[in-house]
């Protein structure tokens, strides 16, 4: 029976995957494009030549990888291996499990949340390392999160908990797709960013996102579109995602006082690129709305340390609990 | 060796005490004023006849007296016996642990503050019995609060965790006393309830809490005013407090958002007085804000159930339990 997992993160655009040892040992890490519109099948087909090159590449064979656990961007049924709904992927009921484990010989394969495996892998293998209580707030297109209780996921009565980007900020803030006001996802995710830049330049303030965008061809506003406008100072984005970072801000001053963790790790395209700039000013303004000042310092809050790998570790990591709990 | 222990909440107007048995079962419970004006020796000597009155009715004598344990309003040191800081008795730095000792033949003296010890009380007597995630929040002149994780009262890296008052939810909102704006607190507690009913009544409209104000004799709003007031159908009144239900209506859907705990015990004066119809809208304001749908009534919404007895029960078990750690 083989001894290595290989953890899959299975995004809307790209997929990264990390092929790891039984001590924990990442022994290679490999990207592909997802291209959702050629349809499941084919991202399947995609996902087992990634998985088998990660193999080649370290010199083990099909019959040494015992599991592969991949994060979705949606709902999972674990026990069946089903993706019940993926919206970024366009899939409904795909038997990812089944599918995925013929084409590799039959390992284990287990599904879970792309956040939740993103928060495992900070904890497990980043920024929370060793400790028994940390928060986890991913700022993409949305704002996703999760936290560690005492050295585990915690999961909630409904296994619900964790929805960070969905704490109420402002009830007179921008509707939400979940249909509240003001949460922090309608004030500071990369969408809401998008939606405040394009509204101050139709009321006619100078920007040049437009046209970074335009250049890109991509529908949507990028991380790195960000990270050029602000490193060009533009104004535009510079006021947008300063709005943004306050709001995060509060949003990290909420759960301190709430839970005060040992640490708040800051996620997601935009934090992976600006790392500390980004976090620095997020820090500033969450320590001032602590109750309690003493010890401001303690509670680490730190951009994301395994980036676009936190979540293939955090998958990795937990195959091999899985694994553990049901040989 | 006694196998008794006292648990007492000191308020700043009214003490509360429970003599309790080594199965938890409560032998007697006792009020008394706590005349805070009369200076520390001579709340301490009421403590004290209150704690032998206790034992007397129960047919016990002193030395079966094994611990005492206050919930305190401020800061303690438990270690040293003494509360530091007590801004609602004017106490700094009273030796409270010894000086009750030496009145009741030494018992153990065990100091704690006041809001956990509530949360504590209602986790293992009340309606939080048997669950393993719970949260407090407590409205009164403040809104404190409190967190149970794994089934022990959460306490955070820096014992600042369940500050659940001081979230933020309006960044807009009135000043706090913490300094920030749109606390919580500074929406919702008795103290805001009494700002904005004042308010109202100075731009004109009409209301009869200030002469129910008088009646009492009370420099500021009590729970029994808002309970006649709200019974009375005065409009500022109910315009006022159908406010503040909707920020606990927000800040129980950010706490459930993020947690997603079993229970969630809404507590204080009021709460304790007007139980299911102050809850009631707060239910449904916090459920319509909920981002899992499923299973929404599984979470419950809950007046305290011990009331006022929360804190001296919670007292009781600290003692019991702290007993148990360092017999």
């Amino acid at each position: 029976m083989g001894s290595l997992v290989v953890g899959i993160d299975l995004g809307g655009t790209k997929m990264n995957a990390a092929l790891v040892d039984e001590n924990g040992k990442a022994l290679g890490t490999e990207r592909q494009k997802t291209l959702p519109e050629e349809g499941p099948a084919s991202v399947i087909l995609r996902m087992a030549e990634l998985t088998k090159s990660l193999l080649a590449k370290a010199g083990a064979e099909a019959g040494d990888l015992r599991a592969v656990c991949i994060g979705v961007p949606g709902g999972v049924d674990d026990a069946r291996g089903v993706v019940d709904k993926a919206p970024n992927l366009g899939w409904q009921g795909v038997p990812l499990g089944a599918e995925l484990g013929a084409r590799l010989g039959n390992p284990r394969v287990f599904l879970d949340n792309d956040v939740r495996v993103g928060v495992l892998g900070e904890h497990a293998f980043g920024v929370g390392r060793g400790t028994k209580t940390m928060v986890g707030i991913f700022v993409g297109t949305g704002i996703g999160g999760g936290i560690v209780a005492n050295g585990e996921l915690h999961m909630g009565l409904r296994g619900a908990a964790g929805e960070i980007g969905h704490m109420i900020l402002d009830p007179n803030g921008p509707r939400c797709k979940c249909g509240n006001r003001g949460c922090a996802e309608a004030l500071a995710s990369r969408t809401s960013i998008e939606r405040d830049v394009r509204d101050l330049i139709d009321r006619g303030k100078r920007s040049s996102v437009l046209k970074m965008m335009k250049k890109e061809n991509r529908p949507r506003l990028t991380s790195s579109v960000v990270e050029r406008a602000l490193a060009d100072g533009d104004p535009v984005m510079t006021k947008v995602f300063r709005k943004a970072q306050e709001a995060i801000g509060t949003l990290v001053a909420n759960v301190v006082n709430m839970f005060d963790p040992e640490v708040v790790v800051i996620g997601g395209g935009m934090a992976e690129r600006l790392g500390e700039s980004m976090v620095a000013p997020i820090r500033v303004m969450a320590q001032s709305k602590y109750l309690q000042k003493r010890d401001t310092d303690k509670v680490r809050i730190v951009p994301t340390e395994l980036k676009d790998m936190a979540a293939p570790m955090g998958a990795a990591f937990i195959a091999r609990s899985r694994l553990q709990k049901n040989p």
